[in-house]
């Protein structure tokens, strides 16, 4: 292996990462550990706790210091021991399903015939009222199965990737925070409306055909849980009911959820660790990648893959024995499934403070934080020198987003330039969203992601029960892990800091000839 | 609806089929009376014996005449009446599996660890002897996810159909009938030597990802079925159980399987109705689909749809009110998935006999029945004058292959000119195999396909548990529906007949310069 030129940071280092992480890489044992032993870890779940003890214990036997948990307001905890679905009527066959997370158990196996009766609106209810108890309700519209052309599994072309080389200005649709909340508030008024109807159950479609099944949910405030249990079922089996309904065939199913409230406890927690600097002065550097899951796989794409590079990560950097100049810190968020909790409770607590009501909760809270202003630094907001965040999948890293910010892309590119040889030399304007560097970058602290081939993930493994560590790619990650391990060292050794955005006074403009479509 | 052009037959029927096939059909109505109410319909099962009285009912309130059922030889029955595989250790879950077709039952739940033990060849049962006693024995490799860059579903644009128009030499390899058996039979000797070794059960691998399963499986005769429990596991569940051995954490597994043999009744049955001709001394046309299927699904696309494309085709025929010139038969056949038994069955009592030894049964008797001369034609031979076969899914009719046979394509071209404008006009010289009108073309039979859109037929639905209605597609069975009534419509009433090809009289030519490999 060649000893690479690094502008910043020592070569040798970065050659001694390589080697290390391509020729010796424990990313794929670790993810097997992880995702195949422990499984999925839903927010403040059993599950996550225990694979939170697994995170220490491992970053401890890395050799990282000040391991710990920071815990945040989340909710009630919940944690799925066993479920089946079964069709009995008119005839006996198992079907694919999940519960919707935080769904109420139900009492033993219930069974009960199935009515269509799809409603999105408060307005639907009157259609339907007087003719559910007793009924599985069927809440969603059938659909049809997809047609759809695209490849299952895709590596970028370089042309792809110059297709993500877009500027896009920002902007802020007013109406949005109250149509995402009326539509969040709407299933838990559904469930309420079928709970006082007598319903014994109520049952929506997968989104995704292929008898693939994800199981998200999001009322998770003590009392604000689903009042009666709920199912995703795949489309397949969805359809096959509604057929048989529609022809007289009256299915009946039977429906058993064993899961368990926990009210004892209504926080979550992220992980901390870090790989102490010399130059306590110099300020930090920060990786972090969600460690939280949906509960239909394992959680391995969505962020095992992140969150085994964050640890391989550390054991690249921890096994050079060598101090940085600045201190590295690794963080495991949790919550991120349920609106960056985690990532912004750790901004609230270190970096910045924004004017919300704190008696508001989950998605109130989450649109009222990110439309809060001003926005207040703390002591610590200056010491955050640069952020990389991992949550795309286990596809390996092509280069990096600059999101939005120009001035950063000379530094980047210098950084990200010992490993053109491993394919990773792009460098693109775009955003990326919907992960925990967002809430870092809407403050304008130095928050970014990576460029990752997008694999199988948005076409069938994300958030569905396909995402088990099968779908990761073992030299994917391997090339990650070693990428993330050579940017977080130049970074906290450079002599220069990433050019900082600027730090927002008041939402982005909004379109002053938007007309609200009022069918939405 | 304007009366369309037919050059034989009469092109006001043409338009009427045309008319009621596309405006009134009953094609997924009964498709779903099928596959969602009865469900899949594995050869000499219960199950497919229900769906026999079904199709006999449909026929008879259809109108037509001489129903019936033709018996032949097959073997075991088998009925799987519920089932399941569960890891439990490291961790409770639930695994994607389904039992290999005629596995003997479990009894009860048996629970047990597993020990990767990847057998293909007799040689290497030395390695395991003595390691195997109250195992559940793993015996694929575990390979790799795909990264299949294809798409999922796909339509035949115009240059993928001239792609097929390929005139292949006939070719006969005298080294694959050995290698044939020799693979078919490895599965019985694999599990008898895990049987003597004391395992549990015997687990392979699907082949297909994406947690697909299938489920095939062919040791039927009495006394041939496989000496323990065989599951076929998703290969996510594979590998995952593969990655726990390898590293420490000792998985176990439950199965269940409740499969009950029937060795009262070793006959299947091939379905037979017809619309009767006015001149008996014309001859008949038929058409077929198997009628059989595999387990995981419910037989919908494989082969549903060409049954209830037969079905729709004698109701459209039926409705007309007309007389053909020549009966029209519709035959569903039986046996196929095991070596297109019923056609075959039914070639041996209507059409033509090989020397074959009567003793030979199941794969030995389909190669010596492939390779026995001379055929001797039996009086009904010259009877039949076109066979239209449908077994490649539910996709539409582009046109229909030739086999080969160029003397036919002219009028095979004239009899589908009247459904140009439904998108069917293609004609191309390839042959198609693996289903019923092989045996037929194999003695010189006129025995025809229809080109297909490929849908997701080979890339998730074929044999696997997606094999369900929803991958069906509505529009596309109204259009072979209408088609497959419209040629047999023209062929009953034609005044010329398809010109045969030449009846063989030996195997086709062998390459003689061929040298085989000796590790296949």
């Amino acid at each position: 292996m060649p000893v690479l030129a690094a502008p910043d940071g020592d070569s040798a280092a970065i050659a001694r990462i390589i080697d290390e992480g391509m020729n010796r890489s424990e990313a794929m044992t670790t993810a097997s550990a992880l995702m195949d032993r422990i499984g999925p870890r839903l927010t403040n779940s059993e599950n996550h706790r225990k694979a939170e003890s697994w995170a220490m214990d491992l970053f401890r036997q890395r050799g990282l210091a000040n391991v710990h948990v920071e815990p945040f307001d989340f909710g009630v905890g919940w944690n799925l021991d066993s479920y089946s679905v079964a069709m009995v009527t008119p005839r006996a066959l198992p079907l694919t399903a999940i519960p919707v997370a935080w769904s109420p158990p139900t009492a033993g196996t219930v069974q009960a015939p199935v009515v269509i009766a799809p409603m999105s609106r408060e307005e639907h209810f009157a259609e339907w009222k007087g003719k559910l108890a007793g009924k599985i309700v069927l809440v969603s519209l059938p659909g049809q199965t997809s047609e759809s052309k695209g490849p299952v599994f895709q590596r970028y072309t370089d042309s792809d990737i110059a297709a993500l080389d877009t500027y896009t200005k920002p902007d802020f649709d007013p109406d949005a925070p109250a149509i995402q909340v009326r539509n969040r508030r709407f299933q838990g008024k559904l469930a309420a409306f079928l709970k006082a109807e007598g319903a014994v159950a109520m049952v929506k479609i997968s989104y995704r055909d292929g008898k693939l099944v994800h199981g998200e949910g999001y009322d998770f405030q003590p009392g604000q849980t689903l009042a009666l249990p709920a199912i995703e079922l795949a489309q397949e089996d969805y359809r096959k009911l509604v057929r048989l309904a529609k022809t007289g065939a009256a299915p009946e199913v039977a429906i058993n959820v064993a899961a368990r409230y926990d009210e004892s406890n209504l926080k979550a927690e992220n992980v901390v660790a870090e790989i102490p600097g010399s130059d306590p002065k110099a300020g930090y550097v920060m990786a972090g990648a969600h460690f939280d899951s949906w509960i239909a796989g394992d959680g391995a794409n969505d962020n095992g893959a992140g969150s085994i590079t964050v640890l391989e990560a550390a054991r690249l950097i921890a096994k050079l024995g060598v101090k940085p100049k600045r201190t590295i810190r690794f963080v495991l968020w949790s919550g991120e499934e349920q609106g960056l909790l985690g990532s912004r409770a750790y901004i609230d607590q270190h970096y910045a403070s924004r004017p919300v009501d704190p008696s508001l909760k989950g998605i109130d809270s989450y649109i009222a934080w990110r439309n809060a202003f001003p926005i207040t630094p703390k002591p610590e907001y200056s010491q955050l020198k640069a952020y990389f965040n991992m949550d795309n999948g286990s596809g390996r890293f092509r280069g990096i987003y600059s999101e939005g910010n120009l001035g950063a892309e000379k530094l980047l590119k210098e950084w990200l330039s010992p490993f053109d040889m491993l394919g990773a030399d792009k460098l693109v304007v775009s955003k990326t969203g919907g992960t925990d560097h967002v809430f870092l970058q809407a403050i304008g602290l130095p928050g970014y992601q990576f460029i990752q081939d997008p694999l199988d993930y948005e076409s069938r493994v994300h958030h569905s029960n396909l995402d088990t560590v099968d779908h990761m790619r073992a030299d994917d990650m391997r090339q990650a892990s070693v990428i993330m391990a050579g940017m977080l060292w130049q970074a906290a050794n450079s002599d220069k800091e990433l050019p900082r955005a600027v730090l927002p006074t008041q939402p982005a403009p909004t379109d002053p000839f938007k007309v609200r479509d009022p069918s939405q």
